[in-house]
C-alpha cells in the first residue's frame, strides 16, 4: 500500500563505492551474491543492448497514463543516482522521452528503470541515457494525479526502498538493499574470481559434470546411461 | 529483497475487528476507501465465483515448482488468518490441493491467494475453501529448497507486510496495512453508506451528469453537443 | 484517429425490428451470416456465462484510467441500446461498477461491451446487467479528461459506428452494421433453419464427411487412408 | 514434423479397462502417478466446470483458421474415444461447434480437446459434451486445406499418440501413453488410497510437517524460528 | 465489419507534402500534435531498429494464414505509399518475406506495417526495406480466400483509410487522416520548435517543475516535502 | 509423456552434409520444403540478431528453475551438434550462461536451442555462441531434480528426435527430421534457385499477380475492381 502525495528529500543513500563497483559484476552474478533474490521480473528489457550501470535508487510512483511526478522526482537526483518509477497499476503509456532524460542526464541520474512504456528511444540511445522498460510506446501521458517520491515501491515485481541500489544490463534488473551493498561487492566479486577460473577449465573441454563432482550425486539420484 | 530460510513466529495481527468486517465492504469500495492503493494485479482470479473474504495475512514466499514452506507457514496460520503466498519468480505450477486445503482450513484459514498456480479446484469448491491465484494447473511441485514465512512479500505486484488485512472477492483481492485498517473500515463503510442513496438517485433515472454535477466541468473542459 | 470532446445526440439507430431479433440467432451464427466478419477480438468475455442479447450500439470513446465520459454517454441511452465503449489506449482498470449499471439499466440499456476492465461484478449478475469485457479490476478511475460519444469507435479490434447493432453471447461479441441489419438478419435465420435439419441427420450418426458430400474434395486433395 | 494428407484407420487403443478407469483418478493424481510428467500447458481449459473424463485418444491435426479435417476424424471415432486436435501453428479461431458436437457424439466421442477456440459453447454445455480448449471464438473456419488424422500430434506442448489415454477435469489436462494405462491406473489408485488417509489426519489439525516427517530436513536445509 | 473481395484503385491520397514531411517529426511527435490520438497498439515493432519514415497508406485486409491479396495490393502501389495490412482475426503468421518485398520496393513502396507476422527479416534490412510488425515468423501462408484492397481497416486497433498518412519510427506507429495531414504537420512542427527550447533549458540542470510552472500546481493539489 | 532419468548415449545423427548444408538455406526456405511443418512457435527469439546455424540435435529434457542435465547433455554433445532443451513446464528461468556456454563450445556444439530463459547474453554474443530461447532472465537456476538426455521432447510446440536437424535464424527454428534431412536439403535448394530468378522478375516491377498468373482464379474467386 502506497503513501500518497509525499516527497521525502533526504533518503539515505547506499555505500557510494559500492553501489559504483556493482555495475561491472553484471545481474547474474549480483543476483546469485544474494542468494538468488532480488531480481525484477525478466519483462523488464533494456530499449537498446549493451549498456551494463549500477546506482543508488530514487523512486517514484506513478498512476496509469500520468507522468507529472516524473518532473518532481527530477528534482531529487542526485549524481550517481537511478530512478525508479513504478505505476500503480498495469499501463505501457510512453512516461518518458528525450526531454525527461535530459532533465535527468543534467541532474546527475546513470539511468531509469521503468515499470511501464518510454519513447523516443532512438534519441535516448543518441544521448547514451539507458532505460529499462515495460515496453515503448509513443503514448503520450497526462500531468494530473499526485504520486509519491522516495516511498518504498513495487516495480516489476520487486520491493524498491529509496538508496537501494540497482544493477542493470542486458540480463536484467536487480535490486540490493542498501543494507547489503557492500557485502553483496564483495560476495560478487568473489563468486566472479571463481568464475574465471571454471571458465578456463571448462574452455579446454572438461566438463561441469567432473568440476562440479556431479557425477555421484546424479547416479544416487538413479541416472542411467543407455547404449 | 528477500530474506530466506526464517519464520517469524510472532506477528502483530490487525484489528480483528477491522479485519472481520471489511470482508462485508469487497474489494473495489475498501481500495476507493484506501485512496485508490493496495490492490494486487488483476490477474488474480477467484477459482470459483461468488466468495468474498476478509482475514489477516500470514505470508509465505516460495521459489518456483516447490511447496516445501506451505507445510512451514500452515503451523503459523490461527483462525481468521488468510496466507498468501509469494514465489520468487514467475511460476504457474500447482502449488496447492485438497489435502493442503484440509490442513489449512483445519487450522481456521479463511482462503489462500496465491501468486501461481493450484489444483483440485472442484474439492477445493465443495470444501468451501476460496482460492485466488494466477491459475490453475495440475502440475505437481517437489519440496527441496527453503523459502520464508511471515517476510514482507510481493504477492501480484503488491507488498504485503504479515499482519495486514487481505480482502477478496469477485472483482480482486486487495490488501489493507494492518495500520490503516480500521480507519479504513471506517471510510469504507461511509462510502458504501453514501453509495446507497446514489444507487437509489440513478435507479429513479437521475443522471450522474446531474447527480455529480459534471455538466459545468465538462462545458468547462470543452465538451459540444453535436444535434 | 478520434475526434475528441463531442457529443452526437442524435444518431440514426438500426432497424429496431432486426436490432432486437438478431440476439435469438447468436453471435457465431451473425457472424456466419455477414461472410464471416464482424466480430470483435476473443478476449471480449462475459463477466458471467448465460446472457445472449442484441441492440442498437451508443458509442463512447474514454482514455485508460478515466471514465468521466461514461455519464456523458448514460444522458444518451435509448431503450434497446448496448453502450461500446472503446479506450484510446490498452488498460485494464474498473471503468464501470454497480452504480453506472444502475444508471444505465434505468435509462434503458442492454448491456454494457468495453475494451477495458469493470468491477463489482457479483452485483452486476445479481442486476441481471450482462457485461462483455476485457477482464475485471477493482482499480478504481479518475474522472479528467475529454473523450468523445456516438463517434465511430474501434472497440476491441473492430469498427463500431453508433446506431450498428452488437450481438453478444458466450462465444463473443459481433457489430452488424446498420444498413446491413435487416438482410444478415434474415440471412441468420435462413442459416439456423438449414442448421436445424443437418444437426437431426448428425445425431442419427450420418457422417458431415456424407451429408456435405467431402469424399471426393478430400481424394481430389489428396488425402490418403492408410489400414 | 508432421506426415499431411493422411488417415489412420487401424489404430491400437489403450486398454479399455483403464482408459475408462483413469476418469475418476482426476488429472493432478494421474500426472502424479505417472512421474510429474504427461501434462498439458494449463492454458487448456475447460469450457465449462465440473466435467470429469477419460477416453482413448484419436487425434487429428489441423491448419490455422481451417476445420475441414474435423469431418475427416469423426468417422474414425469409436465409443469411448476423446478427441485430441492440434494446431500446425498458433491460432483460437472457433474450430468446432454444436453440429460438429452432435456428430462426435452421436459416433460415441466422450470429449474434445482443442489446441484452439470452440464455439457454441452454451449448447455444448446443455448437450453435456465437455470440451478443453485455448479459448472461445465465434470465428468460422474454411475447409480447403489438409491435414491428417491418427498420427502422433503435439497438442498444448504434450505428444499425444493415436490410442493413448487422455484424463481431463478442472484441474487440466493429461496424456498416459497407452503402454502405461494399466501400471499408471494402478499407481494412482495406490496413490489415492494413500490421500485419504492423510485427509483425515490432516483435517484434525495434524501438521503435514509432523505427518511427512519434515521438521528435520527442514532444520538440516536450515530453516530458523524466529520469536 | 468489412466489404470482402473489393479492391478500390483511385484513392485520395493525402497532401504529398505533408505525406513526406511528417517522417522528420517522428510518431511521438505527430501523436501528441494530434491530440494523443491516431496510434497503433505498441504491440507494433520494428523488425530492425533506425528506420523513421512516413507515406500514404494503400490497405490491404487479409485472412489468417492468407496472403493472396498480397500480391493484389501491390498492383495499387504508387510511389511514396506504405502498406497497411490488417488480418481479419488474431494471426502471427508470416505473410511477407523478401519476395514481396522486393516487389513492393519496385513498386515505390516505403514501408509495410502489418498486424501478424514477417520473414526474412534478415535481408528486409539489407534490403533496407521497413517493415512494423506483430511479430516475426517462419510460417508460410496459402493464397486461397478474397479479402480487399483499399477500404478502410482496423489495424493494430486504429482504424486507417486509404489515403492516410502513417509515420512510423521505433516509438511507434501512428495514422494521421488525410484531411488533418497539413495542418498536423505545422503544429507538430510548432511542437518541435518548442521543444528545442525547452531541451536546451533542461539540458542546463532547470528543472521541469520551474520550466512548467508546476509548483503552484502540485502543492495545490496537495504535494508535501518530508525532510 | 516423458521417460524420465536416463541418458542415451549412441544417437543416430541426420546425415553431416545434409544437417550442415541446411544453414544456408535458412529457416523461412527449409519450413516450405518440408510442406509447411517443422517450426517450433515463433515466440523462440535469437538473443541477438544475425546468426544462421544449422546442426544435429542432442535433446535434453529439464525441470522449471532446475538446470543439472545441462550438465549431463554436455557429455552427449559432438561436433557439429545443436542442443535443443525443453522444460517439462512453462518457466522463463535463466537456465543457461557464459560458463556452460564455454563448455558447450568446448565440445564442439554451435548453438542452443532453449524453451526457457538464459542469461549472461552479452557475454554469449562476444562469444559468437547463438541462442534461441523463450526470453532472457538473470534468474539463476538449481541441480536437484533428474531430467533425460536425447529422448523425444517437445521443445516450443515441436517434436525434436536426437539426431534430427534444426535450421535456426533471424525468422525462428524448424526442425527437419533426420529421415528427410537430404530430400529436405534438395527440395530447399531446388526453391532457393526459383527464389532467385522471381526475385529479380519482381525487381523489374513485373507483379506477382502477373508472374504467378492469379489474375484468372482472382476473378474467379469474385475480385471487383472499382474505379
Amino acid at each position: 500500500m502506497y503513501e500518497l502525495g509525499v516527497v521525502y528529500r533526504n533518503i539515505q543513500r547506499a555505500d557510494r563505492a559500492a553501489a559504483d563497483g556493482l555495475a561491472a559484476l553484471g545481474s547474474a552474478t549480483v543476483h546469485e551474491a544474494m542468494g538468488r533474490v532480488g531480481l525484477m521480473k525478466p519483462y523488464m528489457r533494456p530499449i537498446y543492448p549493451g549498456a551494463q550501470v549500477s546506482g543508488t535508487a530514487v523512486t517514484v510512483l506513478l498512476h496509469p497514463g500520468d507522468n507529472w511526478m516524473m518532473h518532481v522526482v527530477a528534482e531529487q537526483i542526485q549524481p550517481g543516482d537511478i530512478v525508479v518509477a513504478a505505476i500503480s497499476a498495469d499501463n505501457c503509456d510512453g512516461f518518458f522521452g528525450d526531454l525527461l532524460a535530459t532533465s535527468f542526464q543534467a541532474r546527475g541520474a546513470r539511468a531509469l528503470v521503468i515499470d511501464a512504456g518510454v519513447r523516443d528511444i532512438k534519441t535516448l540511445k543518441e544521448m547514451n541515457f539507458p532505460v529499462w522498460s515495460k515496453g515503448v510506446s509513443s503514448k503520450g501521458t497526462i500531468k494530473s494525479t499526485l504520486g509519491s517520491v522516495n516511498i518504498p515501491v513495487v516495480c516489476a515485481g520487486m520491493i524498491v526502498n529509496p538508496g537501494d541500489v540497482i544493477v542493470a544490463d542486458d540480463d536484467g534488473v536487480v535490486c540490493v538493499p542498501k543494507a547489503m551493498a557492500v557485502k553483496t561487492l564483495e560476495a560478487a566479486r568473489a563468486r566472479e574470481a571463481l568464475e574465471g577460473e571454471k571458465r578456463d577449465k571448462l574452455a579446454t573441454g572438461i566438463l561441469g559434470l567432473d568440476m562440479y563432482k556431479m557425477r555421484e550425486p546424479l547416479e544416487k539420484a538413479g541416472l542411467r546411461y543407455i547404449d
